[in-house]
């Protein structure tokens, strides 16, 4: 049975004063539910309805609460237009220090990403290119919104974010021998420009890019080059951008032996 | 002034049976209002400030109706949470038939693509690679949803959709000698794999993929190599995935001499 207190908590998740007010975040369907109780993430609460509990393979005594629920419980809670048969609410871990080791391949910087369905499908690809950290300004959309935790599909659990001003990183001591690359409109030809193993790239906000105070201290500007000849193509979608840029990064170290 | 009538023929917009039977779409957003006004589409109404018509250096006499609004009427017709000064109904065009030159260079098919984001995203990287035709299965998501249009940002003015069964695609005589090419998660790597000039690639439904009864057309089944050795990752997101396919095609045409 679902309380109505249960209901009002987890509509207030959706906003993050009330996320960072009970450490909680929502995350929901079965398959999201699944890989939290698989995660290192803490379970406070499961709703499910009694056949999800019945026939999960996942040992649901992870979770500090369990609380079964009708479908028409779990509709009624849901912040998803089609809810499936199951919601969890987890625990905000604490914050992390960055480790020293980040350096050790391609790391992204995204420079105020807006859009949660932007930065939730970042971090789905940089789980796919196995990279385990992404930096973040402390703009940029929250990793527990519900949307970026359902657009990731579950490499929230799986992928690290930091949020840190761009200055904090470039001045970093153990970030010293790291190349500092930017996505630009003017940028150089990602295709043809050599691309070092351990580079942080910084992606900036879908409207206006980088910012301003970043710019003088990045190294080398890339750019994924337009193939129509009248310019007329307005740009590229971030994330679709953020991921053209990992699969130019990895294939390269990976498969194309020319150009190393 | 906005009447009610207009109100209501907005807001009916956002579901296909409307659009179909008043042969209108909507558009939203001054730079997509602009572009609609500098392309092939008849634009039936622009709803807009006066400061918008005042200022706009498009010829706004390609509209057949100019309805002058106050924010606060363009902000209770909008479907939008944070709308502009201005929004577009144009007509929806005729269906043209696929012309037969689709086949001089890479055609992307959609297989049942749901997410009006990941169609319009998709339409929007088709349009930077130029890659000006794409074909869908007919229960794709449909072109001239608002969803859709909003997330092309502006590419479905320059990008033709065919929804088209595969079968038909299949068969059609001009395309006899088209390599049909489909992602598979178990497909061959496509950094190391050849890559044909004039293609037809396959892309699947967000959770099925390609559809079985088009599987044993697929001459060549590629993938995205996963770089998580534990295959913990889960997926890319189609709009992703599709981008970086188109990537690597067109970096393989452009600027890769040893793979050719």
């Amino acid at each position: 049975m679902v309380s109505k207190n249960i209901v009002k908590l987890i509509k207030s998740l959706s906003l993050k004063k009330y996320r960072e007010k009970e450490g909680l975040f929502l995350v929901e369907g079965n398959k999201m539910v699944t890989e939290a109780l698989c995660s290192n993430y803490k379970v406070a609460k499961i709703i499910a309805t009694h056949e999800f509990l019945l026939t999960t393979k996942t040992d649901t005594s992870y979770a500090v609460e369990i609380i079964e629920a009708s479908q028409e419980e779990i509709r009624k809670a849901s912040l998803l237009k089609n809810p499936q048969n199951s919601m969890a609410l987890c625990e905000i871990p604490e914050n992390e220090n960055i480790p020293e080791n980040i350096n050790n391949g391609l790391t992204l910087y995204l420079d105020g990403i807006q859009d949660p369905g932007n930065l939730g499908t970042i971090i789905r690809t940089c789980d796919w290119f196995n990279i385990g950290f992404i930096l973040c300004s402390p703009d940029t959309a929250d990793i527990y919104s519900p949307k970026v935790v359902q657009a990731s599909m579950g490499s929230i659990f799986r992928t690290k974010l930091f949020y840190i001003p761009a200055w904090q990183v470039l001045k970093k001591e153990s970030f010293k021998n790291v190349h500092i690359f930017g996505a630009f409109p003017d940028g150089n030809n990602i295709y043809t420009e050599y691309l070092p193993e351990n580079t942080i790239m910084f992606v900036g906000n879908e409207g206006n890019g980088i910012r301003k105070e970043v710019e003088p201290f990045i190294n080398k500007r890339i750019m994924i080059p337009c193939f129509k000849n009248n310019g007329s193509a307005e740009s590229l979608n971030v994330a679709v951008a953020a991921g053209i840029i990992c699969s130019e990064f990895k294939r390269r170290f990976s498969y194309d032996s020319y150009s190393k």
